[in-house]
């Protein structure tokens, strides 16, 4: 039982759209990464996500509308919405889930 | 679907140790407080729940050792652990659980 720094554990990450996992509490994961650009369209079936923004300016793209997510905003996105979020420069999150999603069905684009 | 600024929800809360819900994902609540002085020693037996500090520096005392929480940290509590979070001036956090907790059953000082 330690805390954890979320600045700081954002600081070791040197990849995008690659989470890094910081703790679990009641079988959710609590997630950070760093993203540019943009991931591919997607969705979780199995499972909300929940972001929260430490830097930056992120867009949520949903299908009817965008999100604009600024530092120390949260957005859930239900399970089963398809959503694709992009960020002109480069920008921090917690995400929380019941999974990594970072993956190839997940939202990691291919580079 | 809307976004949430955690800062802007923590400025309409006016009573200490009294949580506000600000969203739900995966049958977890996102809950928000302030606080000061210190609550009553609990423990939650059906649920961890997880800090994440927003403003101040809060302690949170376990039985054999204290937690420092400052700015951009987060600390899980596990379940059945036992806890009495103590802040000498105001603190802004937010909190992740199953239920709402500052009752009489969880961490609400009686006043």
């Amino acid at each position: 039982m330690e805390k954890i720094n979320i600045r700081k554990e954002l600081a070791k990450i040197n990849e995008h759209w690659s989470q890094r996992v910081i703790g679990e509490a009641n079988n959710q994961l609590f997630k950070l990464a760093k993203g540019i650009g943009e991931t591919n369209w997607h969705k979780h079936d199995d499972q909300d996500e929940l972001f929260i923004l430490y830097k930056g300016h992120l867009t949520i793209q949903l299908r009817d509308k965008n999100i604009e997510l600024y530092e120390d905003e949260m957005f859930i996105i239900p399970k089963g919405v398809e959503h694709c979020p992009k960020a002109e420069n480069e920008v921090e999150f917690l995400i929380v889930g019941l999974n990594v999603t970072s993956n190839a069905a997940g939202g990691k684009p291919n580079l």
